[in-house]
């Protein structure tokens, strides 16, 4: 049964030390590839500060004009992680302790350890599905279409796997990838000219440079495989009518 | 003189490679750092699809929301390179050639090289002020408060030095990193009681692991290096209290 629904996320970064470029961040890539997987095309990333009043405005923008939200960061022990609190604003639901939390730390954490910057960690809003993490015992959450994540990458990443069951996307979107040996203007006007010719096929075009020698990799993506190699076969005629060196695919 | 006013930016990266996770962006930090140096403070960061819309309703929201706007990305020869024309419909200008671009780019190429896909990069908005490319030839471009850049990082980041004249920064952000090895709940009551007497200055804490070690680095952020002095010494007070060892300052 083909499904052939378009299903959207946006991913909202949440954190000063990623404007301040302190940190780079990885989250948005580890996201969107396991997003892709599922059929979840992501439509844009915001990065905003640790500031309240934003993350509620930004949040009630993006759920509207989104099927999901992913949020990242600003769910820790201290001050500056304001992330659950913001939330729960932006859905007008308590902020309150969640018993399941509760549970899962206190088994987590060695008796005396459960301390007052930990217990910041089990307030949620009110009824919030946890997202359990693997890692370092301290659950996401999940509200209506929001999904809030750590900011930590290697936790981060370690939690996308048990939301697989939560999040219904629509084909997968496949690419293929056709590295050449040349720069962008030499093929410039025929990728063009392929492009009109499938213009239900994306086509992005990368320079890049790798052991000292400059290239370009087109990349094709769309849900359908057969449109992809449509595509894939005319770029390929064309790169062999200009003799260019197919240095992957 | 004490200048005192706060600068705000917002940087769009546009690029649909961004978005499906096959790219790890980078500049945005590269941006971020540069911004900061000369007392410019990122607000925001954006992700967005190759789509004229898209481009034209982001930029026109960021440049009236923000002191400056830096883009990134789709100032290239190839069909997907749409930001120069989407600049133009986004302020209402004619997008044609332009005339300086079309001679650094004549200069730039031999004889023969300079071809239609080449070509591509001398349209620009009406009036654009150029944007000097050390590295490539081709250059970026600004429009009002609004500065185009490519997305490949090594050269965008030759550009930025030959902005400084153009961007007029509040006094530069200071910051001063604290690194203890310890973990964050540990720390986290007397931190939030720091961050209520020192209102003025950003204070974040961040979690790492090296060399097989837990840490939390604490991050003080103002214009104002004596406030960053008084909430420092607060810090170390109760890191000394608490016996936490200091791995960097």
């Amino acid at each position: 049964m083909k499904k052939n629904k378009k299903v959207n996320a946006a991913i909202l970064i949440i954190g000063n030390e990623i404007l301040s470029g302190r940190t780079q961040d990885t989250n948005t890539s580890s996201i969107a590839i396991w997003l892709n997987s599922i059929g979840v095309k992501v439509a844009e990333v915001r990065v905003i500060p640790d500031i309240e009043k934003t993350i509620i405005e930004t949040v009630n923008e993006l759920r509207k004009s989104n099927d999901y939200v992913f949020t990242t960061g600003g769910i820790g022990p201290t001050h500056d992680d304001i992330t659950a609190e913001s939330i729960s604003k932006a859905f007008k639901l308590d902020y309150m302790i969640h018993n399941e939390a509760y549970k899962i730390l206190e088994a987590y954490y060695k008796p005396g350890e459960f301390n007052e910057g930990r217990q910041k960690m089990i307030w949620m809003p009110k009824n919030a599905k946890l997202i359990l993490n693997p890692t370092s015992g301290a659950p996401g959450f999940n509200v209506e279409n929001v999904f809030c994540l750590p900011g930590v990458p290697s936790i981060l990443k370690s939690m996308l796997g048990g939301l697989k069951n939560e999040i219904i996307g629509g084909d997968p979107i496949l690419s293929y990838t056709i590295s050449l040996r040349t720069v962008e203007s030499e093929i410039a006007e025929s990728l063009t000219n392929t492009q009109n010719n499938n213009d239900d096929v994306e086509i992005g075009s990368y320079p890049f440079f790798q052991a000292g020698k400059l290239g370009v990799s087109i990349v094709i993506r769309s849900e359908d495989q057969s449109k992809i190699d449509k595509c894939s076969s005319q770029i390929l005629d064309f790169v062999n009518v200009k003799k260019i060196e197919v240095v992957d695919r």
